[in-house]
C-alpha cells in the first residue's frame, strides 16, 4: 500500500478544527506520539529518503519502515508498519536489537496529534492536527491506497485541502525539520 | 547476557532420554521450532559469525540476534531475543520489513525439540534434544549467564556432558550444517 500524504503549515489550529467539524469530519483519536528514528549501517536514510522508526503511542509500540517519497509535493511513499509487543521494556529490546545490527539512533520526534476522518470520492482521509515539540503546528492529510489509485488519491487530498483553506505546503518531514532546527541552533551557539 | 552452549552429535536419542530421567532432569517443553535466517545488507553474517532469525514456535514469534561466537568449542555468544506479536501474518510483516531494509532470507531450519532442565553448580542448564530436518539428531547443553560467569558456566556444561556420556562435539550451527548439506547436494546433481 502507498501512503499518499500532504502536509501544510497551520497558523490557526482552532479555526481548522471548526472547519473540520463543519465538514462533518469525525475525531477518531487524540494522543501523544513519540518516534525514535534510526539510521542504517549500509546507507544513509537522509540521502536515500527512507526512514525507520519505533513509534510509541501510550504503551503501544510500532516499527515502521518508510520508502523514498514518490514526489516532493505529496510525500507519497511506501509504508510498512508492524505492531510490536507493548510497553517500555519491549520498546527498549527492539532498539537494542537494531543497535546490534548496526542501526544508530538519530533523533526523537514527539507530538500531540488529533486524528480526524472524512470520506471523499470513495476514499477515507485521515487528517492529523499535529503539535510537534521544537517544530510547531502542522496538519497532515493522508490516504492509504493501492499504488494504482495514486493519482485519484492525490487529487482528492488537494481538493480537501482547498476546501479547508490550506495552502502553505510543507514538504519536509518532522524529522528533517527537527534536525534542521538542531543545526541552526548549533550554528549560533 | 551470554548464551554459553555446547552441542554434541546424538547417536541414540532413547538412551540419552533415559540418562536425563535418571539424572532427575525435568522435561519442560516439547515442540516444533521453525527458524528463518536472514543475512544483512552491510555485512555477510556467515563471515562475521552473527545471525538474525525469526523463530516460530507454534503461533509465537521471536526475533533473535546472535553475536559472534567467543570460541568455536562452546559456541558461547551474545544473544538478544525479542518476542514479536503472534501469528503467521505478524511473522510475514516482520520478514517484509527486514526485506525493505535490505535483509535477505538465507534458509529455514526446522526441528523437533525436547527441552529438559537440570540444576548444577548454581546454574540451570537447558538440554535440548533436537531432531533437525535434513541435518540429523543433536543435543545442545546451554546456560544463559552473565559474562563474568562464563568460565564457571562452561566448566559445568562439560561436566554434565561427561556425566551424560556425550563426547562427539559439533561446533557448527544447524544453519551452517544445512547450508553445507545443500552445497554437497548441489554438487552431485
Amino acid at each position: 500500500m502507498l501512503e499518499v500524504e500532504v502536509k501544510y503549515q497551520l497558523a490557526d489550529t482552532g479555526a481548522l478544527r471548526q472547519k473540520l467539524l463543519d465538514a462533518k469530519a469525525r475525531l477518531v483519536a487524540e494522543r501523544k506520539e513519540s518516534d525514535d528514528y534510526l539510521n542504517a549501517p549500509d546507507r544513509d536514510f537522509a540521502r536515500t529518503d527512507e526512514a525507520l522508526r519505533l513509534r510509541r503511542i501510550g504503551e503501544s509500540n510500532f516499527l515502521t519502515y518508510k520508502g523514498p517519497r514518490h514526489d516532493r509535493l505529496t510525500k507519497s511513499r511506501l509504508e510498512c508498519e508492524v505492531p510490536c509487543p507493548s510497553g517500555e521494556e519491549a520498546a527498549q529490546s527492539f532498539l537494542k536489537l537494531f543497535e546490534h545490527l548496526g542501526y544508530r539512533a538519530v533523533s526523537s520526534v514527539r507530538k500531540s496529534r488529533e486524528i480526524y476522518e472524512i470520506d471523499r470520492g470513495g476514499f477515507t482521509l485521515h487528517i492529523c492536527l499535529d503539535n510537534v515539540e521544537q517544530v510547531g503546528s502542522y496538519v497532515e492529510l493522508e490516504i492509504v491506497a493501492p499504488e494504482e489509485q495514486y493519482t485519484q488519491a492525490r487529487d482528492i487530498l488537494f481538493a480537501v485541502a482547498a476546501e479547508l483553506g490550506l495552502n502553505q505546503i510543507e514538504n519536509r518531514s518532522y524529522l528533517e525539520m527537527l534536525l534542521g532546527r538542531a543545526v541552526v541552533l548549533g550554528g549560533v551557539q
